[in-house]
């Protein structure tokens, strides 16, 4: 049910025809009650038209609806495409009765051309006509680009629910990448403001500890919608709600990361008892980076010697993150291979679509976890052939 | 020729069965007039025996021999390893009349297991008794792991010859990688610090230009040995040494880089109008280092898209290195394909071995080069397959 599970949002999912295959290419959510909303953006310095045009938007306005086309990204197209992002948010708005600027727009697609507007705008009135309270997972069809399948995740609490829809594939990398998730909930809260201090911590810990190949796209986003009411800060129902958001959102990254473009296997890489939590974090994303430890994932050797190589050259603070290899040790699903210095003469198992990679440090309390996929020939021959 | 082109070298190399293929795997150099030496070696946290030993040793004595055992790379191997090490350079001392300090060690190969020395210190023997003014080529050979062929360049200039052997393959990258390099020179330097002051800046503008997988090795060292002596500074002969140094170091790296694992075409990353040096530096090697770019690379697909989204996230100073889609430029092969914020349309034929990208900034005087390979399915399956 993704973007409809929670009570008070309807979607849809249609073809417009951008995509050359005719699969769905515009989703539509909106929420039937007055909402208000955030979104976390790429932080990449080319940001595609939808970004800054939706960035602006939420500084004018609480969001009301959301409107993602797939098949064109519309980046890297100057202020003709921001023209173009904003006439689609203007037919969204004459639509649903709303504000342009309560309307987020987001794209996914292929860098370069202009959208084909002759058809999204038509796309659009399809979706705005098909909105129900049951169309979440066309919605969630209709995101999609190389994608295997739809990636949705839905918490319930104590009197609210939490739902959402994702989008990755390639280019799937912390600080966001292409990746698109959208996340409603009929959990009120007071403001986008408030909205945005759940979802960042949330994002953090979910969307930005995920990597298939180490690339930064100029679209991501993730936006959520909430019902606007009275919010009581700090109770007991404002930490389920954020870990109900939390849970959601980390589903969806697992689920990208499982969907990567050709991933064979989710590696799950841990660091314990770093020198600091930064370093953790460095040490980790370098891990979870490595083509050489990710090739080794793909063949199923548990490569300790490349996960100590790529530890050992985590950039940190304009050098590398602290490691003392004597003291350190290294365990692939639960077997120790490395410790105090030396192999342990251990050879685990490998198989199976999941991989635990756990490095303890023995430095200090810093901690990270993370999430990345393989990297396989179908990833190359993916990439190779798929157009500019 | 390559470490035996000036004269006053002596090197062999010779099969003494670490390598299961029976191909050669251990290469000694010496110097048969007194030299002076110095090396730099990779920056990972975790570093093999023979870098530990090495290093030490560089300290206490000026190095008048190399040897190079190529299969096994003695690193994670703790104490045991420095041993082995250790061993290993009194054995060269012994066989030819050198203090253990004036040996330097190195080696290439698995992570993990120890040096089978058994194998090592008979084949360090052959290699002594085999030393000749010609081995040069046979010492190329046998440091080799999974390079396709012997990496050797000569410069002559006015009264001095530069020689040098490297291999390379994968783990390629900055701050060094799995990557060998030996230099000798019968140009005079005094000391082992004033070869330290001009290798240092030949590397940082060859050596560490270039990158096949972004990984950065253990055991990564560049050795230069020149003929102890007087030496003017700064008068023309040491500019035309300098100049040499770098050609002979440059030529290696591209050669490493072209032989980097499945590589099927040498990117050639430009650089220019960087808001600063660094910045240059930053983005040059975000874009040697995506997999996207490589992949697009390896399908000949001048996919600017991809690079631009590897530029705008080029990190920097805790965030990324500064670039305004509006103003840059991209041109593959002097075809211009991006500019003003907008796509061109040309389309640029690519084929061949080399692929030259150029991004112009305009922002400031900040540039840097960059050496890259593709990213195949052959790297991957390579990957995948070497052994643990």
């Amino acid at each position: 049910m993704s973007v409809t599970a929670a009570p008070g949002f309807a979607a849809a999912g249609v073809s417009a025809g951008i995509r050359p295959s005719g699969r769905p290419d515009v989703a539509l959510v909106r929420s039937l009650e007055p909402a208000v909303g955030c979104a976390m953006w790429t932080r990449n310095r080319v940001q595609a038209a939808p970004v800054t045009v939706s960035r602006r938007h939420l500084e004018l306005a609480e969001p009301q609806a959301v409107v993602v086309n797939a098949g064109v990204a519309n980046a890297a197209t100057g202020a003709p495409g921001e023209d173009d992002a904003r006439a689609t948010a203007a037919r969204v708005a004459e639509r649903l009765a709303l504000r342009p600027e309560e309307v987020v727009v987001l794209s996914t697609g292929v860098i370069g051309p202009r959208l084909p507007m002759e058809k999204l705008l038509p796309g659009v009135d399809l979706a705005a006509a098909e909105l129900s309270a049951t169309g979440g997972d066309a919605a969630a069809r209709a995101i999609l680009t190389t994608d295997a399948g739809p990636k949705t995740a839905v918490v319930s609490g104590d009197g609210f629910t939490v739902g959402g829809m994702a989008k990755g594939a390639g280019m799937i990398h912390p600080s966001l990448a292409t990746m698109l998730a959208v996340v409603t909930t009929d959990h009120t809260l007071a403001s986008g403001a408030e909205a945005g201090r759940l979802l960042r911590p949330a994002v953090e810990r979910s969307f930005n500890r995920i990597s298939v190949d180490g690339d930064c796209s100029t679209n991501d986003a993730v936006v959520l919608l909430a019902r606007r009411g009275e919010a009581a800060r700090g109770d007991a129902s404002e930490t389920a709600f954020a870990e109900a958001l939390e849970a959601v959102c980390r589903d969806l990254a697992r689920q990208i990361v499982a969907d990567g473009e050709g991933a064979t296997v989710v590696l799950e890489i841990g660091v314990a008892h770093a020198a600091s939590a930064e370093e953790a974090d460095a040490i980790a994303r370098r891990v979870a980076t490595s083509p050489l430890v990710k090739t080794a994932a793909f063949g199923r050797d548990p490569n300790w010697g490349r996960v100590l190589a790529a530890a050992g050259s985590a950039p940190w603070n304009g050098g590398f993150a602290r490691l003392d290899p004597e003291v350190l040790s290294v365990a692939f699903d639960g077997t120790l291979v490395f410790a105090h210095g030396c192999p342990t003469g251990r050879v685990p198992e490998l198989g199976g679509g999941a991989c635990r990679i756990e490095l303890d440090l023995g430095l200090g309390d810093g901690e990270a976890a993370y999430l990345a996929s393989d990297l396989s020939t179908d990833y190359v021959r993916l990439n190779a052939e798929y157009t500019t």
